[in-house]
């Protein structure tokens, strides 16, 4: 059966140039190149190795991550790679490990907040991993509040140090990825104080463990937090707890670039804008959307070549039972996600441009689009993260029982993606940052006045629907699609909806607590409208290839009438759509997917995966899924006996009746 | 610490009889009984010890559950325990294993389709576990199609024997549990084959392996299919793979309550109605929605106690922040999903009755109500297990960051709970189910004349709004609520509006599978009436206890107006409500959660499980949440040794820059 392609009758079928669209995916020719070259690098060696994680215990799988992540540096350093193939490389290995905190969080926070010395001094040793470092900010008792964290950093004017204290058992750090076992450095976050005075949360550059034999420093107390969710997942990395026992560190070890303490105990804050934070959050949520599209598209991947395969009743006279990619209701839960994949990955890459054109406004101390970057990254961070996590459970489901099957890659990828929701901000938090932002953006203090009289709040309404076209508008080319305006329609409805109804509160705050719930909901509008309105955007631009524009046609309109359809209500509430439209709406839908139909397999082809990377049998490039599940099974160490350990002790003694004298 | 109850204040607060809502929330004084001294015995006893799955290896893992097993028979022994008892023990056990299948397929298969001769010569080596038996039908190609399995049973009338075969890979049994290491017996279904003609598909009791040494008999080739969603889970039980190689079984081995094969090889059908097997079905899915009921409630649990400990933001002056439990965005989130939990157990109660009642019908040979029952199951069991899945992961959500953690016990209940809404009836092949039965039921053969005229449809669709109006008027009393009129006025709608669509196609069968999806919703909106339907009936009755039935009636005001408010679409196009409707609504359920809030725990606590049942350090009783989780941490493997396993290989070489020399 080797060579053989079973799904070459669906290749076959295709209406659009699948090259051309694997550019498209990619970003661009160069982004595929390297994608490309990177992934079947890893793919083809077998030092990353990754079917075997599932059977591992948690010290054999750990052990094996730090195996890879060493031997990832190696390949970097022997093929010297560059720093972008370097950062695909690790993509493609595909295993949380401490390295993606040394590089995604380590790194950028000294070279974000730390003055040009302190990067000077720290960024060499953490480039070539002499040191190795994580970022400490949560705690046990505190989340999402970085304000109610309870470390302390006291300054010591005598010895011209701080002292970092865990004073609390709730104030143990906790989380932190590398933490547990590996880093030998920490960026930690504690409340500054200074001759008795409290300055806030800052962040301090702490040695964990010594450099000659990893044995943690004195006052340090660290260690690993436990299993956490899926076998594999992220189990083979070390989220940690650690605990200051009054531990000192240098005055210059604190990150400084923002406020400053200085030898003599004076506090001061440089002319470095603090709005820099938000850039670097902007960054990180940016990446976040981008990891979103990749890992739906993935779960997507599989999903649809396995329902290619699959095949369950509808056989007509004894002949082959019907795909059951070509059920209704098998499309109009599967389609609906591989247009998301795709809008997600357009979402993301108008995000990484505009953290581009954030930066640049920021270095020319311009802070005007800032603030609506961070509401935007905020809810679309959300948004594309909860919708991924769903999709990716949906997937596993749309493949029946045997996605439930480790072998089918997709328990893992949810259980390793579903921390996205929660991680870098609350998505229903977030939510509301959104809302909080955009009401911030267009009525400085509106509510900070306190009661409202109605007639200033009817021209609120007003503004603020003006003002949420005046956003869109913003950034967005203005589509004349009617599909586009009745998302606008629908999102300035709801947010007059949630103004009015705010109004109707004495204490604004009281009002916003109360409607929070309507609040998310409105913002959550907010954010589809952004996807659409960039999908269109995107379909504007000149795009080569053979049918290649006209599929992601098709896929745009099923992503935006597939909400239309889930979230009907809110569009008939504005009054602009009928019930009658809502269902023609739906019969679009429905001939939408024949058009997809044909195309599915080469739309999942385009995201040009390895098998490697997509580590599941039901997704396998060549369709061949049955005989390659069968010998997977074999593999499972509960088969390496016939008889199973525990039949004498266990098993016998029933069958034998002789449970009653039974040692168990 | 140890002793003081966190939650005290909570539980102070609230304002109902909580020990009345035990014995609701039990069904009766005597269930509550049973239940209350069964969990505690299991609790208390260290023999049943979970804590510790999710570290455990595959092979250890298994072998413990096959300790477990044995350990719950022996008590269940040595406490001559009854029935009920026993069966509560295995349930609060709480680990999946070979036992549910001997007891809950195995046995009932025999018992349904098994002569009274096969009864008793099975039943009493099965009832003593002289023999272990497992339900083989689900083959590696072929899972929700029973119609398409490819196994055979072909009659040898020289030897009186079936030879059962595996023609094919596909056909490898795939999926049972308990087949892969333990069952010396299963069920096996199979092509019947009698002198070259073909019968369907039939169930055959074949031995698999030794009495005596456990190895599989000759042409028995039998395995575990390996590892599945999540550490601990289902990965305690041997799902299995078999294949048949001309297998032999004696003719009397074949389940022949309802056909026979003579020993001349003639098939008959007995006197047995067939109708017999839907009444099984009705069983099995019956004690799924219980089930819900039972795993929904344990995560409601959980993420309600741990929102009433947890604080985030809103600290005022330096004191305490708030509670999560007291945000919006939280209530709206956590409270439809407890008063769902008290929904799914109401519903689960009357499908109980209606299953005694159906069988008392079958043995009375009315056959009257069997379909409605059935299609009714059917689709009960898709919606309480969808939104239990759903559930239990928003309830994980729900606890931030330590939800993810194992000891949360979230991560192990999704896994371990989501094959519900896979295994007997894929869930969207289940809805599809409902709507053909009713169709089936209200127009016999309605659609296999072909073209409908359009005259005949309009009746059709009167009828089909009758029929469903009096599917519910046959087992509900009639409500007048205005909510109740309008779930039925969406239900009936949907109906319609999808008679008036399959009314456009030339050929009805194309018409079902082009709307399917629509079809699929309007069977969610018909099960959901029939949820509110029975809360509200059973609020009609009368239920002691202070505030009891108060608490109970917010709870359906919740679940029927969170639905409301979620399928908003629906309602307004029935017409019968409008936007402000639907706005006042929304207000009304967040006016219900604050009546709710006072009350949460103790609804909670009404469900009287133990902290060993709930697994969750984030769930436990006294809501002393972070000792308890800072001391689990360190347990894990990983925490063994200061300095992680692996550090001289893979870490050292990092620090000291002798990766390129390094053996990895």
């Amino acid at each position: 059966m080797e060579g053989v392609d079973h799904l070459a009758h669906e290749r076959n079928k295709s209406e659009f140039d699948v090259d051309a669209m694997k550019i498209v995916w990619a970003g661009s020719p160069h982004a595929f190149d390297v994608s490309d070259r990177i992934s079947k690098l890893v793919a083809s060696d077998p030092g990353f190795r990754k079917d075997n994680r599932s059977t591992l215990s948690r010290k054999e799988l750990f052990k094996n991550t730090l195996r890879k992540a060493a031997y990832a540096w190696k390949t970097i350093v022997d093929l010297r790679l560059s720093e972008e193939e370097a950062a695909k490389l690790r993509f493609y290995v595909d295993e949380p490990a401490f390295t993606d905190l040394h590089w995604g969080m380590f790194i950028p926070a000294i070279k974000g907040q730390g003055t040009e010395e302190q990067q000077q001094k720290w960024l060499p040793l953490a480039y070539k991993m002499q040191i190795i470092g994580c970022y400490a900010q949560t705690e046990l008792g505190h989340g999402s509040n970085v304000q109610g964290l309870e470390t302390t950093a006291t300054f010591d004017s005598q010895t011209d140090e701080f002292i970092i204290h865990s004073p609390t058992l709730t104030s143990s750090k906790w989380w932190p990825g590398g933490l547990g076992k590996v880093a030998t450095h920490a960026i930690a976050y504690a409340r500054l104080i200074v001759g008795g005075r409290e300055h806030g949360v800052h962040g301090f550059i702490v040695q964990l463990r010594s450099l000659e034999d990893h044995s943690p420093l004195l006052g340090i107390t660290v260690g690993d937090i436990g299993m956490k969710f899926g076998n594999g997942a992220y189990n083979t990395m070390d989220n940690g707890v650690l605990q200051f026992d009054h531990v000192r560190i240098p005055r210059n070890q604190m990150l400084m670039r923002v406020s400053q303490v200085t030898c003599e105990g004076k506090y001061k804050q440089s002319d470095v804008p603090r709005q820099l934070v938000y850039g670097t959050m902007v960054y990180v949520r940016q990446t976040i959307v981008a990891d979103a599209s990749c890992a739906l598209s993935r779960a997507v991947c599989i999903a649809t070549r396995y329902s290619a395969v699959r095949r369950q009743f509808g056989s007509q006279n004894g002949g082959p039972e019907t795909q059951v990619i070509d059920y209704k209701t098998q499309q109009s839960r599967l389609f609906p996600l591989l247009a998301s994949a795709y809008a997600f990955r357009f979402i993301g890459e108008w995000l990484k441009w505009l953290y581009a054109d954030v930066t640049q406004r920021l270095q020319a101390n311009d802070f005007s689009t800032l603030p609506e970057a961070h509401a935007c990254t905020a809810g679309l961070k959300s948004l594309t993260t909860t919708a991924t996590a769903d999709g990716i459970e949906e997937c596993r489901k749309l493949c029946g029982g045997h996605g439930y099957l480790c072998s089918s890659g997709l328990p893992e990828l949810f259980a390793v993606y579903v921390p996205a929701c929660t991680y870098e901000g609350d998505n229903t938090v977030l939510l509301l940052q959104v809302r909080d932002m955009s009401c911030k953006v267009s009525h400085e203090d509106c509510f900070s006045a306190g009661v409202q009289a109605v007639q200033q709040e009817t021209s609120r309404y007003n503004s603020l629907y003006d003002s949420s076209r005046a956003f869109n508008a913003m950034s967005l080319r203005c589509s004349k699609s009617a599909l586009l305006e009745a998302f606008e329609a629908r999102a300035a409805r709801m947010s007059v909806a949630c103004a009015q109804n705010l109004s109707n509160f004495d204490n604004p705050e009281e009002g916003f607590a109360e409607l929070s719930a309507d609040l998310v909901e409105a913002a959550v509008a907010h954010c589809q409208l952004i996807v659409v309105s960039k999908f269109i955007e995107k379909l504007q631009q000149e795009i080569p290839g053979k049918g290649v524009k006209q599929q992601l046609e098709v896929l745009c309109n099923i992503y935006a009438l597939f909400l239309l359809h889930k979230h009907q209500g809110d569009f008939l509430s504005t009054g602009c759509i009928t019930p009658k439209h809502a269902a023609l709406a739906n019969d679009e839908l429905r001939s939408l997917y024949s058009q997809v139909r044909p195309n599915a397999i080469a739309l999942v082809d385009a995201f040009n995966y390895t098998d490697h990377y997509l580590g599941s049998i039901l997704g396998c490039y060549d369709g061949n899924v049955y005989p390659k599940l069968y010998e997977a099974a074999w593999k499972d160490p509960l088969n390496e006996s016939v008889v199973p350990d525990g039949y004498h002790l266990y098993i016998r003694p029933l069958l034998k009746q002789e449970i009653r004298t039974a040692r168990l």
